[in-house]
C-alpha cells in the first residue's frame, strides 16, 4: 500500500496533525510524519518530497500557518498529489494560511482542505490511495455509514429532547 | 486508465472547465464532462457520483460559483477524491465560492484549488491517477520541465529587455 | 396551523436551534426538530424536505456551519420557503457559513438570517405562517410591543443611571 | 391572492428589481413596486409598510445598496415577512449592503437573499404566498422542472461539445 | 452651551457609551443618554431626533451593533451632525456595524468613528460644539497637551526600562 | 460664516473632492481647497491645519486613498472637527483607506464618511457649521425636502413603468 | 555600490517590475532582473539568492501574485534584506498575494510593500543601499524635495481651479 | 555600527516591541526605544526621525495599531529605511493596522512585516545593517543554522512520538 507523508511547518501544528494521524491509523494506512519548515529547513523539504514517489509514498500532506508556503514548496518538487492544511496561527483566523495554500498558480496544484482540517486531509489522502487499494474504498464507505449512523443517533437524542 | 469526471453547476462555468479539459486531452486522460447543478438537478449529481467509482472513474472535478455546493454534494455520495473549483461569479470575487467549497466539515473532504483554477484541477486529477499509471507520472514530470524551460525562456527575454 | 421544521447539520448547532425552539413554543407554533447533515445523511434531508409540504409543514429552518450546504440542499427539493441560519463554527466567525447560505444561485432561494440568528429564524417562520393564521399576526404584534416596552424600561434605567 | 410589495431605495436599484418583477409577472402574482428611501422618505416607508398587511400584501421585498437600511426599516413596522435584496453599489462589491441587511438584531428578522438576487427574492416571496395558494405551489414545482430541463439541455450541448 | 444627545440601540452598548459620557462630564458638556432602538422603538428615535435641534442639542451620537441602522435613522430626521459608533457585537468583529454605519448614501451623512470608539465620539462632539464655545476649544487643546505629556511620561518609563 | 477647508492627498482625488465643492457652492459656504500630502508635504499639512481655527475655518475635510493618513495627520494638530473621505485607489476597493481613516486611536477623532463620499463630507461640514448659522440649518432642511421630492418623482416614474 | 536583484514569478508581473527598474535607473543603482518562479524554477531561485550577497547584491526584490511564495523562498536562503511586492493577479485584488508575502513566520522576514508597489520597492531598496553610499542618501532627499514640489505645483493648479 | 531606532505608538505595543529588543540584544546591535505617537506627539516623531540618519541610526522600526500611521509618519521625514510592525489592537485582528502600514502611496515606502511581527522586524533591521557590517551577516547565518537545528530537533521528537 502507498504510504502517506505528513509534514508540518512547526510543532505548533501538531494538534491538527495528530487528528490526521489518528485517521490514518484507524484505516491502517502507513504514514510518516515530519516537522520541516519551508523556510527554515528548505533542503529537507526538497530532498524528502522530490524522492517521495520513488520511496513508496502516494500522497504528501503539508500543514502550515500564516504565509503558509510548505504545501506549495512540496508540490513544486514532486508530481505526487499534495494536500495542504491551512493552520490558524496568529490573529487572522487562518485566512492568511488559507489563501497562501489554495491560490497556487497554474502548473503546481495543491489540494486544499478547510482551516485546521486535519481529519479531512487524512480522509482525502486515503481516498486518493484507495484508487490503488479496493479494501480502502470499502473501509471509507463503512466509515461513511458509521458517520451517518452517528448523525441518526444524535438526531434521535435531539428529537427526544426537543420535540413534544 | 481511470477516467476523470468533470461536472459544472452551470454552463457559465464552461470557460474555466475548458482549461481543465485541454490539460486532460494533452495528457490523454479519458474524461467525461457534464452540466449538472447541485440544486437544480440533484438527482443527476447523486446518481452519477455515487456510481462513478464502479464505472471506472478515479476522480471527480466539480466547478461551481456563488454558494458553491456542487463539490460537497458530489463528495457526500462517493469515496472517490473530489476536486472543487470555486468559480468567480457575481460581485464577491469568488470568495463566496472558495469558502463554500473549501470549508467542508470533517468526514467529507473536498480538494479545493484556486478560484477559477481549471488548469490545476486537471493537473491534480492527473497526479492522483498517476498513482495507478506510471506513464502519467513521467508525463507530469515532463510537463514540469517544459514549464521550467518556458520560465527560463521568459527570463532570458526579460534579462535582455531590462538588464544592461 | 402549518408546522415548522427545523433541521440542523450537527448537534453542535443545538445552542442556536434551542433559541428558535423557545420562540416557536412561546407562540404555540407546532414544530419538529431534527439533526440531519447535508453531507452525512443526504438521503434523510431529501426525503424529509421533499415531502414536508404535504405533511403539513409551512417552513423549513436549516442551521449549519462552515461550508453550510444544508439550507440549499433543503431548498433544492421543496418549494416551501427555507430559512437558513449560518452557524459560527471554527475560525472564520461564521462568514464561511453566511456566504455558503446566502449566495444561492437564481432559482433556489434561501431566506438567510444573521450568523447564529436562531431567534430571528423562528420569528421569520412565524411571520410566514401568519399569512395563514391571523392569530399569529396579532401575537407577533404583541411581542413587538413587549419588545418596545422592554427597550423603554431599559431606557428609563439608563437615563436614571447616566443622566443628571 | 396576497400581493407582493417591492420597494427600492433608489432608482439605481431598478435593474435588479425588474428581474424580480418579471418573475412575479410570470407567476401572475399581483405586486406593487415603489421607490422609497429609508433615509430620504422614511415617512413613506413607514406609512406604506405599517399598513401593508391590512391592504392585502403578504410579503415586502426591499432592495437597497451601501448601508442598506431599507429592509430593516420596513421590518421594524410590519409583522409581514420582509425579504432584503442587498444591491452592489459603489466599491465594496455589495458586502456592505449584505451585512447591513442580514445582520439584523433579534426581534426584527429580514429574509436576506444573495447580492443582486432579484430573481430569488421574487421566488421566495412566491414560496411564502404559496402557503395560502396551492396553485402557486404547483407552478413553483413546474418552474423547478423547467429549470432542471434547461440544465439537462445545456448538459447535452456541453457533452456534445466536450466529450469525445 | 449646545447639548449632546447619546442614543444607543441596546443596553449591551452601555460599556462603550459610558466612555463617551465620562469624556462629556470631564468637559462639562451637558448631555442626555437614551436607549432607543431603530427597529424596536423607531417612533422614539424619530420624535427625539427630529426635534433635537430646537431643544438645544448640537450633536447626536448613536451607538449600535450588527446591522447598525440607528445612526442613519437619526440622521434621516435631523440636520444636526450625527456621529455613529459601530459596536462590536456577535461574531464579525464589528465590521458589520462599521459598514452599516459608514457607508451611508449621498444626502444623509453619518460621522463614523472607530469600532467601539466611545471616547472619540465624545471628543468629536465636543470639537463640533467648540465652534460655538471658545472655552471648549481651549479645553480640547489642554487635553491634547495632557495626552502628549502622558505619552512622554510613558516614553520616559520605557526608555528607562529598555534602553541601556 | 465659518469656512470649510478641503485638503486632498493627491490630485487623483479631485473627482471626489469636486463633488464636495459643488455642494459647498450650492450652500454658499466659503471654502478653500488644497492638494497637500501627509507624507510628501507634511509641513504644509501641519502649518495649515494647526492654524485653521484662528483663520476662520470651522471644519477640515481630508480626502486620501490607500494608507490614508491625511485626515489623521490633520486631526493631530487641530481641535477643529476633521472629516475623512476614504478614496478608492488601487486594488482593494477603498477598504485600506476606510480602515486607515476610521480606526483612529482614542484622543484624535476623525469623522469618517463612506468610501468616495464627497457629497456627504460636504453636507456633514455644513451640518457642523449650521450650529453657528441658523440659515444653513434651514437650507439643509430644504435640501432634504428637495431630495425627498426627487425620490417621490422617481417613485412616480417607476410606478408608471412597472405597476399595472 | 551594492547591486539590487529583482526577481519576478512570471512575466505577467513585468508592468509592476518595470516601474521599479525605472526608479533604479533614475538613481543609477546597478540591478539585475530575472523571471524565476518559486514553484517552477525553485533551483534557480535558490542558487541565485543563496549566492547573491557574495556576488555584490545588497537587496533582493521579489514580485509575485496569488499564493506569492517567491519573496519567502528567496528570504529562506539569504541573509540579505528581501523586499516583497504582492502582485494583483486574478480575482481577489491582491489580498492573497499580500497575506502570502507579509505574514512570514518568525525567523525569515520579508519587507513587504503595497500591492503592485513597484516604485516603493525600488525606493526602499535604495534607502537600504544608501547606508553604504552617502550619495544615494542625498539623491533620495532630492527626490523627496522634487516630490514635494510636484505636490505644491498640483496644489497651485487645484487652488486656481477650485478656489474663488 | 549603525544603530536601530524603535518607536511605538503606545506602551500597549510593548509586548511586541520587547521581542524585537531581545533579538537586537542577542546580536549586540545598539538600539534606542521610544514611545511616541504619530498623533499625540507628532513633533517628537518628526524631530527624532528627521535627524536619525545624522545621529548614527541605520533603520527605524515603528510599531502601531488600529489606523497605524506611525511608520508612515516616520518614513515621511527620513530617507532611512523604515520598518512597520502592524499591531493587533481592538476587534479587527490587526487587519486595520496592516493595511494602514503597508498600503503606502508611491514615494514613501514602509517595509512592513507580519501583524505583531516583532522578531522579524528586528531581524530585518539587522539584515539591513549587515550591509555595512560583515560580522552581522555571519551572525545572521549562524542564527539561521540554529533555527534549522531547532526544527530538526523538533522533527526528531515528533518522529519518535508519531511514527511507528
Amino acid at each position: 500500500m502507498k504510504k502517506v507523508a505528513i509534514i508540518m511547518g512547526s510543532d505548533s501544528d501538531l494538534a491538527v496533525v495528530k487528528k490526521a494521524v489518528e485517521v490514518l491509523k484507524e484505516f491502517g494506512v502507513p504514514y510518516e510524519a515530519h516537522v520541516w519548515s519551508a523556510h527554515r529547513t528548505p533542503e529537507q523539504v526538497r530532498t524528502f518530497c522530490s524522492s517521495a514517489r520513488e520511496r513508496g509514498f502516494g500522497v504528501i500532506i503539508a500543514a502550515a500557518g500564516m504565509a503558509a508556503h510548505l504545501a506549495g514548496a512540496a508540490a513544486a518538487v514532486t508530481t505526487l498529489p499534495v494536500i495542504g492544511i491551512p493552520i490558524k496561527s496568529g490573529n487572522l483566523g487562518g485566512v492568511d494560511a488559507l489563501l497562501s495554500t489554495v491560490q497556487m498558480p497554474p502548473g503546481i496544484p495543491v489540494a486544499t482542505v478547510a482551516v485546521d482540517g486535519g481529519v479531512n486531509a487524512a480522509l482525502l489522502s486515503i481516498e486518493i490511495i484507495s484508487l490503488t487499494d479496493e479494501g480502502l474504498a470499502e473501509k471509507l464507505a463503512e466509515r461513511r455509514r458509521a458517520d451517518s449512523e452517528r448523525v441518526l443517533a444524535k438526531n434521535k437524542a435531539v428529537e427526544e429532547e426537543l420535540n413534544q
